[in-house]
């Protein structure tokens, strides 16, 4: 089985597992107060243009999005997000369970824009008596998106302009930050990210890490003891090291790009030739995840071989489904999943107008 | 600087890094339902003699505690813990924050008795309008404990009985388990613990793994659901084999209680070192934490080399600190230890006799 | 100004005046323990036709919504309700604030259906990792909904029915639940609602009583400790004997339902005459809240004289407003409401015609 | 059965009741923003000495407590309260239930000190890892306390002074606080109470009204949006006026303090009575909580006639009693009281002699 349903599939790039081996033994103090995690904390801040940025590391998506929003909101507060957003959807209720709700807005390709916050922020105001109903506290995003598409900068700038001038935190998930700052199609860097938002976070779990996103504070009044935070809500690493030799590895040549960048070529390769094949797409994403839409008969022999995500039905014989690449990807798998679909298909089309010809014979 | 101030200061066992590199290019699925898992898993219930355990990998100890707790609990109810319990000082209200109070009794040593359960729950029962106040709804103790200390069996049995007799889940906080039951003193076996409460962990943090602690479920009543509360609570890992690995290499041939052996074997040559050169301890420890009383001019002298960690005055001249051990600590770091500190007693000794003689001079 | 923008414009029924004041020094034990709580209790059972339901009394509407919700839901599960339900727009997130998300439904008039209730149900016990959302742990709905529309019997048994296939406590919000049962198109009585659900409330509020809401419990399963939840929610009103006179008085000889049908009555007025005159309403509404569509300078100047809520943007020109009836509103009130804007309405059609033959004569 | 086991055992001072018939028809709007909330807030402010104040009507003790303590804490922080303190241990957890720890301190007879404060707060910034627990970050205390017992306006701004020193907002519960206003021992007034704290409340329930707590705000900074908080509490009362025409006629022409010293009469009336006739107090109390130590045997006799809070075993044959007086206490009772206590006291006295004699003649 080769697998393509998710970017977590495999362990992490050899490079951070060399140097966990090589490091493995040295003692260090614990909850990421060693020098790893230190050294790491600024090779982001310069990566990031910002030499005061508050950068902490934590475990897990979930975790990440829960213990940011949950430092931000005071208990009567939402969050802005997308009606398809990880922490809509995604994340059985977590930001609920921190007493908060998900103020969700329409999206057809999970991106929201200015406008949108815009209104949700003029209509609570407006409102005759706007204590009755959550008010609006943050805004949260994710770049690039659950369905691969991505923010242009002009975009990022619209909505934490209307953040800004709503007082409202503007937060930017990046659990695969890099699969979009490495999209051919991206107008942006990881500063300009750092420049245009209040708080962020860099994803390693789904980018070359065992594990861990590390989380960019910009916004000076977000950064008291967001540590007490972490810890409350379980995010604390004992032996924070962990995450710092990985953010370490990550970023002090180049790898975190360099690798996104692969896993970027290799989607791209997926969307091209299937496109050359007339296969349509759902949404039109430059990032390191494709939503071809395919014959329902065909996904099933296709899950013979090869895993990926079910999304959703598009009409009675056709289905939209999701293929991942990531670091890890190879260049072989991805030929071989694409030839196998493009046979399939010709099969298919094959059979098909052998059918027809039967009706019409038979007609 | 040699580190003595927890048991979480290097990396891994080798044997875990090595099965991390050997299993790295694997294709697994995410969420821990993949095989090394489901293995793991499998190890994990024979080692408790239980087969219909549920077994779940969390990431760290106060991620486990909280998701436990919160999964059991009712919103009126709390949980009774020793006041020295990790979960009442050492968690950031993190039980709490899911809305629960903790319930304390004193205790000396870190442990809680049968009787003090008892008395909690009846004193609630038996309350006017008992509704005014918090029920107690489950009871939480950690072996070993905070302070080294130790159940015996026959106190195992005693609190589950009574427990179970009021209605009352019995969980218990294993962080360190393998220290209890690698302890000469230990007259009880994991299957023991197993068959003494509701649901217990295991931890790997602190014994030998990168993080991850397994939770084991007996009570059927306690299975249902609990995969969406660690999701919830962010501890359900991307990468889950990374946990499942780990279990599956501690507890595919005794690694676990070996390693254990190694850190109590430690701990107790300190131990039995300074109390032959007269060192009291402010706990009776037969597990990895020793908590040695020792001159307050000596301990500052000490902290040039060594870490360990304040625990508390004794009196006005003298501290109690600890030191822990653990799978990784070696011999001739605790050898350097011990000859360091009875050295620098032996000098504080003379000094003390110079100085008394000069005041005799004196006088 | 004469109001009609809730109802709960006034104070209480005089009879409940004349009841606190005539019991007024009689002293009483706390908390709803009293004799008068006891009555009431009695009181509703019976009207129930359920010797067998716990019936609890609170102070508000949000406040019960919440106490009753909490007491139901573990930790992942969240409520299914209308979009436009009183727990997802107009409580501030209280729901949420207990930890629990509101799965919401579309719905156009405030209702939703055993199909939709199915619909959620299925879809996420069909998601391929169910425990990464939030699961629906129960069913609310409100009778009649906030926009004056009614359930029919078999729509509640149906939803009922759904509810019990899924395991999931059906929750009926009765804050208006008089002005439900006393509409002449209603074809349920209370004991039917008492049969067709697990936990419902009476309301009070806007019936005749200062203030107070009567929870009424049917499903066993769900009776266990709810006093607990009350307190901890803050609705253990310290002189419960309060609620439990108000509710004594408006059961003991059917005042509730006879001012509830006074309120319907004044409501059905203020629609047939409206009607007669052309007016369309945004809702069919056979209970005392009523919608009716009129041109935005006519609102204006009716704003004037009368209260009222402006409930949404019809077209260009007109709007719906809401006008509430209740039991204490004088018919003079509703003729001078309705005279009024028929008058208005005709000079605006004078005023219409002129213009348009102003135009005609420009032309 | 002549009842003293609480102070809220009948209805509302007549002139409350007086003022609801009168005005009970008038139209008015909802939540508080009526006329006779805003002359109630004035009359309060003015009663402060604080034009400023913001002035919030609630409904009871624990939903103002859960209300005013959710809307100023963090996530991570906790409120520094008596052991004894109503939050601590008379609310089912509802501090916990919106995620915040209460720090509790040792507290003979319901009273903190300043010096108490200093110590929690230097604590746990002198921690080493401070973030590991939770932060203090406001201070409660209740005047009266749950004994009975008063602060002096020494104690209070000694308090004030170090919590603004620490940075915590200080929050005084002044549920019984007219009963502390109205003893003679008392050295400070409305406006020394609102000088010297953050935020505190008007007790009315205990104190003449059917219900309701008036919250007065004085620190600018936690003024923001706590209506919502008190919405999403379910403490918004939808037929405010209720609550504001209780205070309008409590604060109008100084009832609430007339009130409060008939009810302190009352109490210290009991206490000299049975101190001259040498029985003794737990407490030193001079409001209207008095906590006489009696023999058990005597207290079984008088429960056939009065109603009492057991409080606590005091040695093998006496047990401390509550008896509460409220502005509802009839001097009748109390001599009926007082008379039948002094009169079983010499009847025990007399069996006692007659024993102790038999004895002496046995022997």
């Amino acid at each position: 089985m080769i697998r393509f349903e998710c970017d977590y599939n495999e362990g992490a790039h050899e490079r951070i597992l060399q140097r966990l081996m090589e490091t493995n033994m040295e003692q260090t103090s614990g909850y990421g107060t060693d020098a790893h995690c230190e050294r790491a904390r600024t090779l982001i801040r310069q990566a990031c243009g910002n030499e005061e940025a508050d950068v902490h590391f934590l475990v897990g998506g979930t975790q990440t999005n829960t213990t940011v929003i949950a430092s931000i909101l005071r208990p009567h507060q939402g969050v802005i997000a997308a009606v398809s957003g990880h922490i809509a959807v995604h994340e059985t209720g977590a930001i609920e369970a921190t007493g908060h709700k998900v103020l969700t807005v329409p999206s057809p390709d999970g991106k929201i824009t200015a406008a949108q916050v815009k209104a949700v922020y003029d209509a609570h105001v407006q409102e005759s008596s706007p204590e009755h109903s959550v008010q609006p506290g943050m805004v949260y995003i994710s770049q690039p998106t659950e369905n691969g598409t991505m923010y242009s900068k002009a975009e990022l700038e619209a909505i934490y302009e209307v953040s800004r001038a709503c007082g409202l935190p503007f937060f930017i998930d990046g659990a695969r930050l890099g699969y979009a700052l490495a999209s051919t199609e991206c107008d942006m860097t990881l500063a300009d990210v750092a420049r245009l938002c209040d708080v962020f976070y860099i994803g390693g779990t789904k980018i070359g890490a065992l594990m861990g996103e590390a989380v960019v504070i910009l916004n000076d009044a977000l950064k008291r003891d967001f540590r007490y935070i972490i810890k409350q809500k379980g995010g604390l690493l004992a032996k924070g090291r962990l995450l710092g030799i990985q953010f370490e590895t990550l970023f002090e040549d180049g790898l975190y790009l360099e690798i996104s960048k692969h896993a970027v070529d290799m989607a791209v390769k997926i969307h091209d030739t299937l496109e050359q094949h007339g296969v349509q797409f759902l949404y039109s994403s430059p990032t390191n995840q494709q939503f071809p839409i395919l014959p329902d008969s065909l996904l099933e022999q296709l899950s013979n071989q090869y895993t990926f995500t079910f999304w959703e039905k598009v009409d009675a014989s056709r289905s939209a489904v999701r293929f991942c690449t990531s670091w890890a990807t190879r260049v072989e798998n991805v030929d071989a999943l694409t030839n196998d679909i493009i046979r399939l298909l010709h099969e298919k089309q094959t059979q098909d107008e052998i059918a027809a010809n039967r009706i019409e014979v038979l007609v």
